[in-house]
């Protein structure tokens, strides 16, 4: 049989793709993420096997995608898209080394839904042309002075328990105090909360946010007062 | 009545998601990119209104919506996100300063799915943990040397057109040539072409390719070798 590598989409169980989905209604074993709505694993038949990746290493979890993938079908169903801080490719190689046949089935990024949600587009004309996604759970490893100067709107991802030191190291590197921020914590869902405040404010305004949350830093932050603004002003 | 700004993803029907097919299923009113598959303008109801987008100025089509969307159900259904390279913060702005409810339902960005369907994934354990995606349909205007240094994989976004250039103005900032570097074009359709190469040869080895095409510039692009490699060797 095979095995599908499925992005579950950012947490609004509607923002799954028609053919994640799909491959989900007809899994006979379904190893999901902790981040994965409960609505979307209840989608899964009643017979398939259920199991939680999150008390499995990754090495075990490559291990049981092969096991199980040699002789039913498997859906790895995992938040966002299982190639942008999804691990997918390394589960794709050990199916592969294991020459168990997989497909990816894409997700939609909390890169761009979790701020849509606040209604922050992470790129807009005249404020940002680009946008840089990184993962920042350990802001000691990053090189500020290269995000501080990459164009465009930066994303962090995993950056809410570093976000103090964050937001020291990336102004140090030259980012103005002032330049626009936000945290999105469980951005899509019915929990979702949303701080906007200048860098070099952000940090204690966001204590206390629940994880999961991305942190987005730039111009385009100011877009969601413009809308807020514009529609205000039209009722 | 109100406006649907609707991701419809990267190509592939069955990437767009099950919010954004409802949306396109209840739409009176369809005004969709030339982009989006022609299978996914066939889901709206028969009764419905559909409007090309592209002969439109954006002006023309932010008014379109605005008319439209205060007697009916318009569904504005753009390639990939509608906020990543996808102009739907201008669509918002003009929608919230007329007073027009609207709501947006994000997509499957070819950030990450098409590069995923040619087998590359944009984040990869011991390769990159960032991505920076940049639109290059003017790469004289970029910042080559901030690009140069952004940690992690590069995506240009309408990048083919100015290909060579491109590769020789990140070269000249310091990318080594021999960078692999890899052009998807109509990624995730049934007219996928791939063609991979290092940075210096990327632009020759890429003539004629159609658009739309993305750029992937990083080390991420030698795990779909990777990959190869291990299937073959199982096989």
């Amino acid at each position: 049989m095979s095995v599908a590598l499925v992005g579950a989409g950012p947490g609004d169980p509607e923002l799954i793709t028609v053919g994640g989905l799909a491959r989900v209604r007809a899994a006979d074993v379904l190893v999901y993420d902790r981040l994965v709505g409960p609505e979307l694993v209840a989608e899964a038949p009643e017979r398939a096997l259920r199991v939680a990746r999150d008390t499995l290493s990754q090495g075990e979890a490559n291990r049981l995608l092969v096991e199980h993938g040699r002789r039913s079908f498997v859906v790895r169903l995992k938040g966002g898209d299982p190639f942008l801080f999804g691990r997918g490719g390394e589960e794709a190689l050990a199916l592969a080394g294991a020459g168990v046949p997989f497909e990816v089935i894409p997700g939609v990024s909390s890169l761009t839904a979790v701020p849509a949600a606040a209604g922050i587009p992470v790129t807009h004309r005249g404020a940002a042309s680009a946008v840089t996604a990184f993962a920042a759970h350990d802001v000691e490893a990053l090189d500020a002075e290269a995000l501080a100067r990459a164009p465009g709107t930066l994303v962090a991802f995993m950056g809410l328990a570093g976000l103090a030191r964050l937001a020291e190291r990336l102004i140090a590197a030259g980012l103005p105090a002032g330049m626009p921020a936000a945290v999105v914590a469980c951005g899509t869902t019915a929990r979702q909360e949303v701080v906007a405040a200048p860098l070099g404010a952000i940090a204690p305004a966001a204590v206390g946010l629940p994880t999961p949350a991305l942190v987005v830093i730039g111009d385009v932050v100011a877009v969601a007062d413009e809308l807020a603004r514009a529609g205000s002003a039209a009722a």
